[in-house]
């Protein structure tokens, strides 16, 4: 039997996550069991929603907390090598919710999802925009947010996996797309590379409600919000007439036992808007229409996704800890050997 | 001509209002003008929601900041005493915003509407039930929370003017309707007198999140907010996979400057929730279909609005501290001459 290289939860992260929570562990796969089957896995995604369940007792509704010493939960991409399952043939490539680890034992549970590969879609783009941060994106900005032609639209961690996907998809659908993110640098990259109308860097000297206010001077329609805390606050004040706030992630809050406080809720009542949350995984049966629009958009050039790619199951670790604290651009993946 | 008696804002309410921020005016009426009609005011209505423009640089879409030393702005019933406006003829009913003031002047114009009286439909009514408060419930309640049979509500200043109209709504359309008030008296009375379910003293020894806990064990599918702040945070807590919050008030908020924060919004995202803000004045074009169906509701004996009627204009400013720190019960009115 081949040697399973798997990261497991060391320790619970204190205050900020570090490399230092996680280990890498060896272990022999088990034989399979009949209605198993074991996957080769290709890429790791690492995704900023799954740090909550890092915290002691931080069961919800989608996930248990993770318990320590065992593999960090994790959608992975691979291709199945051994079958005992009839529905999932040995050579077919899967997404599913499996670990942090090169190999995986699976029973068709968890999210897990035969991909139907189209000719020239790069493999990674069924982990970003065809992947979990694209559906994200895709029924976030669609259903949640409903984009009219000539909204205004701001998006938080706006070059993040999940960001760069709704600010594209919001220019398809004829909006005006402002992104923000924590550096002039990355603000350049957004306007250049991820094709947002303008950007906003919430590190700046310059007050980011005073930024706001001269970006949107008749108010935001929409806000795609992955970060929560102040920045949803500021973002409240600048409200348009019946905005809706697409309320996807809150980064900024996993770290902190005490959360930020929100102190403008009640603009919306005086704006008539909409404050929404969701989770990609509710879609599922949408999935195909989904990923038939986008499909065609990444064929036609007007999607991609940019990518921060680490290489080898070594690197998972530090590579998720420099993703939450902004190191990285675009969706966050590991490719293994 | 006669003399008419008006409440003035005469200073700006710091922290708490009090009776001392107004006076008792007296002026002569002006002769009409063309397309002007003179009313005799029956009825002043007490809002919570008037309260916000009473601050300094208040302005928002609704409403502009009150002056000082001018009428404070407000519903109002009366009977039209004389006219030059051919379509508000003398005699008629009518509701409209004009001012804490025995008599007013209008020209048709804020929201000033001709009431189509029924038989057996008390006067108060117009403002209560089939005014401002009950327009505010029966839109909140049915077109943002979107009640189904079975469903688990929570009010807040479940005892107030649109709190008592929501309550009773949820009980028609077969929903469970758990009331939050601040005392143990009020609390018997939501239960024994409005027909709630069950009440909840939020001031109570015992912790507000346990007795939602309690109330609440598969968490609330509505959540119907009058005050915003502490309680909303805490009722964030307890939410229903895809509950929705009416933003309605947020009358806990009013008197301060810096704002209780809300520390739970990521619980929207983790349970699908919606929270989402509304006026009432935006459903005007549908008010004569909810006036005919909550006028059937009174018939029937289903719909009755609790009443705290003050007698005469000089007890109006006593009267409306008085609501907002919730020593009346049900709609708040002052009954004139």
């Amino acid at each position: 039997m081949a040697t399973n290289q798997q990261v497991v939860l060391a320790s619970r992260p204190e205050g900020a996550l570090s490399a230092e929570n996680f280990r890498l562990m060896e272990s022999e796969l088990p034989a399979l069991e009949d209605g198993q089957f074991l996957i080769k896995n290709l890429y790791l995604s690492l995704d900023a929603g799954f740090r909550q369940w890092m915290n002691e007792g931080a069961s919800d509704n989608y996930l248990s907390a993770m318990p320590l010493d065992a593999p960090v939960q994790s959608i992975v991409l691979g291709r199945i090598a051994e079958s005992r399952h009839p529905e999932y043939p040995e050579g077919a490539l899967v997404m599913g919710r499996t670990a942090w680890e090169t190999w995986s034992v699976a029973d068709g549970s968890d999210l897990m999802t035969i991909i139907d590969e189209s000719e020239g879609v790069p493999l990674h783009e069924y982990l970003a925009a065809l992947g979990p941060a694209g559906m994200t994106a895709y029924f976030g900005l669609l259903d949640i947010g409903r984009p009219r032609r000539g909204d205004n639209i701001l998006v938080s961690a706006a070059g993040g996996g999940v960001g760069a996907i709704v600010g594209q998809i919001a220019k398809i659908k004829g909006c005006r797309t402002v992104g923000m993110s924590s550096s002039e640098e990355k603000c350049a990259w957004l306007r250049d590379e991820l094709n947002y109308d303008a950007a906003v860097n919430y590190r700046a000297g310059e007050d980011l409600s005073s930024q706001l206010e001269h970006q949107f001077p008749d108010g935001l329609d929409i806000y795609f919000d992955n970060v929560g805390g102040a920045l949803l606050d500021t973002a409240m004040q600048h409200l348009a007439l019946g905005a809706r706030i697409v309320l996807c992630g809150a980064i900024s809050q996993y770290d902190t036992d005490s959360h930020e406080g929100i102190h403008h809720m009640w603009e919306l009542i005086t704006k008539r808007a909409r404050a929404e949350g969701f989770m990609f995984s509710d879609y599922m049966d949408r999935y195909p229409e989904a990923i038939a629009e986008m499909s065609d958009w990444i064929a036609a050039g007007k999607l991609s996704s940019p990518v921060t790619v680490a290489d080898g199951i070594g690197e998972t670790a530090q590579a998720y800890s420099d993703m939450l604290t902004g190191k990285s651009r675009g969706k966050c993946l590991v490719k293994l050997a």
